[in-house]
C-alpha cells in the first residue's frame, strides 16, 4: 500500500507503449524532431491557443528555469511558505535565478492570501535599490496541501501581482488533478485566469521523466532554449520525453489517471472521517493530510501502508494534532488500487 | 542512411526491455531504489573498486557538475579547444561554476599537448590573485575528433596535473567506444591513469537518458547530491535511469554495441580510403571526419545520406580539404546498419 | 538637524588626516603594502589574537562575502528578518554565495531567539537532499532596530548553531557603537562569544569607505583573497583603506566617535521620553525608534530634522503606533552636535 | 624609481583637496547627493550629450558591471587574449555575467583584429543554441600593451560588432592616456565611434578609488542600479567619489596629468633607443614594455627602479627577447618625475 508519494509509482502503460512505439528509428536530436513538433501542437489545441513549449526532465528545472525567465538583480520571487520552490527544491530556483529571493507570503490551505501578496510586494516598492524588484508571483495547483485554488482565487492573486506588473507563475505539478477537481478547461485554469507560464508535470501523473514548461507569454521565451540548454536540461534524445507526452495526453488519459487518483483520495479521506479522523486541510485532489491517533497511524504502518508524517504547518493549534495525534500525508496516483485503498480503511477502522 | 549523430538513434532493445520491467510497481523515488543501488554496485564491479555514483540526464549536466565539484572563485578548468564543455554546452559548465572559465589547451588530434598544459598551467601560478585559480584539468574519451587517448597519453596528461595537485575529469560521452578501442579494462583507462572523476556517457550508446557522474575521488563527493540536486538532475523516478544503466551493463551489451559501431566507422573510412579520400584524423572510435570531394558530398546526401559538414580546425592547411573539397563528420551508432555502410560505399565509389 | 543616516556624515578629521598623510609616494598595489600591514597587525592586538583582515570598500560586499566563504549547494544562512542581509543589500548574499537562501529568523528586539533558530535550522534536517543544507547563522551588533546583543545571547545563539556545526557571522556595520554599549572588549564580543568571521565596520562611525571582513576561523580564509578579488573588492590602491583604519584605530577615536553617538542617542530617548513620547525598541546603540504623535513629528520636519519614517515591525500591535502616531528612526553619528539635539528636543517639547 | 605601476602612486592634490573639501557636512547617501548629480553633469557636458554615470569603487567591478549589462544564457563576450578582463580579474567577468565566456581574439600590439573577431562571432551562430549567444565586444584603450586604438580601428570593431548587433564595451581603465595621446575628443573616441559603454577609469591617473560605468546605451541602464547594488557596489558615502572625480576633471587637471604620463613614457622610450634597445610595441601611452639586455635589466634594478619582468606574447619570435634579454613592463603617472626617468636613463646608458 503505497501512499508515500506518487513518486513512488512507475509509468502508466499509454506511456511505456509510446516509448516503445518510438524506440527505433533516426530522428533529429535536441528537440526538433516530429514527434516534440505534434505533442506541441497538441498542446497548442488543449490549451487553445498557440503556446511556447519547452520539455525538461524534472519539475524542479522546469520551475525554476521558469523562473529565470523573469529573472533581474535583486529579483524577489512570491510564493507560499511551503512551496515546493520555496522548500523542497534545495535552492534550485535561486541558483537559475542568480541568487532570486523567494518571499514567503502566507495563506490558508496552501495558498497565499490577495492581502498577504499585497504586503509582500509593498515591501519592494519600485525604484528602492536596496530592497531589490519584485520580478514575478508563482502559486502551485493543485497546491502542496492537496488544495485547488479556484479560478477566482488565482484571478485574485493575478489582479494584485497586476498592480505592478508581475507576471504569474504555475507550478502545475499536479496539473492534471487540479484540473479535474475543477472541472474547467486547462486555458481557464491558466492563462484566461493571468497564468503567464506553467510548469506542466506529467511525471507524477503517470510519466516517468515528462515535465515542460509552457508559456503563455511570448516575450519572455527570448532566450529561453538556451537559459534551458545552459542548464544541462535540453535532452539529444528528446523525441523520448515527446514520447511519453504523446502516450500521456492521447485519448484523455491523463485527465483518467488524475481522476483515478482524485477519487481513491476522496475515499481514503471518506474512510478517515468514518474512523473519527479529521483532515489538516480540504482534500480536493490526490494529496490528503489526516490527522489521526497514532496508535491508529502506527496500526496502518504495521499492516503495510507507507506513508510520511507531516508537520502540520499553518493549522491554527485548536484544529492541528493534539498530543496523542499525528498529522499524516497519503498521496494517491494512477497506480493506487481501490484494493489498497479498502485495505487501509478496514486496517484504520480496526476490523 | 543516419551518419548524423549516435544521438539520432533510438534506444537498444536491451534497455527498452529493462524499462519495462521496471515500469510497475511502489519503488522509493529520488534515486535510493534498489535498482539504483545495484547499478552502482555494478558500476563498482566494472571498475575495480568502490567507486560514487550519482545519475543524471543530459551529458551537459554530468561534465558541468563533475566540474562544478571543483569549483572555487576564480576556477579556470583546461580542455582541448574542440572539447564539448568549451563548444557545445552553451555554457553550462561556466554556469555550473559559478563562472569559472574554461581554457583552451591545444593539441593535435583533438587532444592536448601535456607540453601546452604545462605552459596553460603556468599562467595560473598559485598565489597570483588577479589570474584566477587553476582547478581541473578535463580531457574527452573518445575525443571530439574520433580519436582515443591511449593510456600513456593520459598517464602523460595526468603527470602535469599533478604537478600542481590538479584533478583531472573525463567526459566519456563515448566512453564504451574509447574503451573497446583500446582493449582496456574500464579501470585501466581511468582512475589506474590518474582520472578522478568520470561522466560516464550512455545516452550515445543506446539508452536514452541514462548518464552517471562517476567519482574516484570519495572527497570530492561531499556535498555533491545537493549540487545535483540544486541543478534540477535529481528525478524523482529515478529507477528509470538505473533501468536503463541495467539493461545497458547485462551482458556487456554495452561493449558489443560500442563495437558495432566502431566497426562500422572503420568500414566507412576503408570505403573512404578506396575511393581516394582521406580523414582529417584517425577513426579510433564512432566518429570519422572525411575530406572528400565536393561533388561526391553532394552525391551522399541525394543517396540519402544525413551527415553534417564539419570544420577541419587544427588541421594542418595542406593536409585539410582544398578548393573543391569539404570535410564531413560521420558518425555510426549501435543502429547503424551493414546496409547503411554498403549503400554509402557504393554511392561515393560512384557505383 | 541630520538624524536621517549616519552614512550622511562626512568622515572625521583623524581618518582624512590619515588619508593626506599617506597621499603620497609609491607603494606595492592590491594590498600588500606597510599600510596594510601595520592596520591588520593592529587588528590582532585588538581582538587579541591573530586574525585574517580582508579590507573592502562596502558593508555589503563584506557581508556577502563573509558568508560566501561558507557557502554550499543549496545553502541556507539563518538572519533576522530585519537583518540588513536580508532587507537591504538587494540579493547581494544570495548573489555571491551561489543562490544561498537567506532564513527569517524572528525575534524581539531585533534579536533572533535561540528557540526559533533552533526550529528553523531543524526544517534542514542533515542528508535531506531537498531542503538544502544549513551552512551559517548571522547576527547583527548593534542590531537594526537600535539594540545590542548581550554576551550571553550572543553565546546562546552560537550554542544552537554549534548543535549542527554552524559557523558565526556577525555583520558589525555598527560595532563600536555595540561595543562601548556593552563596556566589553573585541574578543569578547566576537570570537570568545563564538564568532567565526566579523563585518568590522568602520564607515558609518567616522571613515568614508572602510570596511574588513575578520576571520577567526583561519579555516574558512582558503581562497577568500580570491573570492574577494573575483567580486571586484579588491582595491588597487588599497592603501587608502588601510590608511582610514589607521587613523580611525588611533587613539582610541574609534571607541571616541561611537560613544558620542551612542550618547547622542540616549539624550534623543530622553527628550522624547520627557515629552511623552516612547520608543519602539530599548535604546542601546545610536539609533532609536521612537513612536510619535503624527503632528510631533511634521512640526520636527518642518524645523529641519531630517528622518525617515519607519516600520514598527514585530512590535506588538498595543505598542506600536496608534493611529496618530508614527514610528520614525533617527540615527546619530560622530557628526551629530549636542546642538541639534537640543534643537530637536526644544522642538519636540513644543518650545 | 617607480615604474612597476600606475598603481603604485598615490593621489593628486586636486583629488585629495577636493576630499578634504567634502569632508564634512550631511548629505544624502547612495548616490544621490548633489556632488554626485554634478559630476554627473559635468560628464554629459565631457561627453557632449547626455549620459548616465554609475560610479564604482574599482576598474574590475566596472568592467564585469558594464558586460553585466549584456549578460544572457550562453554569453560570449569577444576580447583580446591579453585584455584586463580576460587575464587579471580572476574571473570577476564570468562571475558578474553569470558564467559569461570570455572569447579570446587576437590581434597584433594589444588589438583584436576584425577580421579575427569576424570568425569568432561566426562560431556563435544566432540560434544554435549548442554553442552560445554572442553577447558584446570590448576593447582596452589604451590597450594593455601600451598601444592606443585609433577611431578608425574602434569603428573598424564596431562594423564587425554591428552585423550581429552587439554592442561595444571599452575598458578606459587608461581613458585619460589614450585621449590625449589621439588628441581627439572624448565623445570622438567613444559613442561617435561606436561605443555604447565604457568604463571610465581615473584611479590610474591620480584619484585613489574613482572608476565610473558611463552608458551611452540607455536601454541597457535598465536595472543597472540594481546590479551595482547587488554587487556590494553602491557606496553608502559615494559622495566621496564624486569629490574625486571633481577635483579630477576640474581644470582639466586629468588630461595634464595624462599627458605628463605619456611624456614620461616617450622619454623612457627614447632612453631605451639611444641605448640601443627596443619596444615590444610601439609606445603610445603611459605604459612601454622595452627588451633589453638581461645585464641591462639588472643594473637598472640594482638602481634602484621598480619594475615588472613581462611576456612579449605575441611579438614574432624574431622581433622578440633573444636569450640574453628580457622584456620588462615600465609604467608611468602622474606621479613620475622627470629626474626619475633621467636616473633610469643614466644608468641604463652606462654612466
Amino acid at each position: 500500500m503505497n501512499f508515500a508519494s506518487d513518486n513512488w509509482a512507475g509509468a502508466t502503460e499509454p506511456v511505456m507503449a509510446a516509448l516503445a512505439r518510438h524506440q527505433a528509428g533516426a530522428v533529429p536530436s535536441y528537440g526538433v524532431d516530429p514527434i516534440s513538433k505534434s505533442v506541441t501542437d497538441r498542446l497548442s489545441e488543449i490549451f487553445e491557443r498557440e503556446v511556447a513549449v519547452f520539455f525538461v526532465g524534472t519539475g524542479s528545472a522546469a520551475n525554476a528555469l521558469a523562473l529565470s525567465a523573469y529573472a533581474k538583480p535583486g529579483a524577489a520571487f512570491f510564493c507560499h511558505p511551503d512551496a515546493h520552490i520555496q522548500v523542497d527544491e534545495c535552492g534550485c530556483p535561486e541558483f537559475f535565478t542568480g541568487g532570486g529571493k523567494l518571499v514567503s507570503v502566507p495563506g490558508e490551505n496552501g495558498k497565499m492570501s490577495p492581502q498577504a501578496l499585497e504586503t509582500a510586494i509593498a515591501a519592494f516598492p519600485e525604484g528602492v535599490v536596496h530592497h531589490g524588484q519584485a520580478a514575478a508571483v508563482s502559486i502551485t495547483q493543485a497546491t502542496e496541501s492537496g488544495t485547488v485554488h479556484s479560478l477566482d482565487e488565482i484571478r485574485a492573486i493575478k489582479a494584485v501581482a497586476q498592480t505592478r506588473g508581475l507576471p504569474l507563475h504555475m507550478d502545475g505539478a499536479r496539473f492534471a488533478n487540479a484540473l479535474v477537481s475543477l472541472g474547467c478547461s486547462p486555458a481557464d485554469m491558466t492563462w484566461r485566469a493571468g497564468v503567464d507560464v506553467l510548469s506542466f508535470g506529467a511525471t507524477k501523473n503517470g510519466c516517468w521523466c515528462a515535465e515542460a514548461v509552457v508559456f503563455f507569454d511570448a516575450e519572455a521565451t527570448r532566450g529561453f532554449e538556451y537559459a534551458r540548454k545552459r542548464a544541462g536540461h535540453l535532452f539529444s534524445k528528446s523525441r523520448f520525453i515527446a514520447a511519453q507526452f504523446e502516450g500521456y495526453l492521447a485519448d484523455d488519459n491523463w485527465l483518467a489517471t488524475a481522476a483515478h487518483a482524485n477519487d481513491m483520495a476522496l475515499r481514503l479521506a471518506e474512510g478517515i472521517r468514518e474512523a473519527g479522523g479529521r483532515t489538516a486541510w480540504p482534500v480536493e485532489a490526490n494529496e490528503l493530510f489526516p490527522i489521526l491517533k497514532k496508535a491508529d497511524a502506527d496500526r496502518l504502518k504495521a499492516g503495510g501502508a507507507f506513508f510520511y508524517e507531516w508537520p502540520a504547518s499553518g493549522v491554527p493549534a485548536e484544529a492541528g494534532p493534539k498530543e496523542d495525534e499525528v498529522c499524516l500525508r497519503l498521496v494517491t496516483s494512477f497506480a493506487t488500487t481501490e484494493a489498497d485503498v479498502e485495505r487501509f480503511r478496514e486496517i484504520l477502522a480496526g476490523s
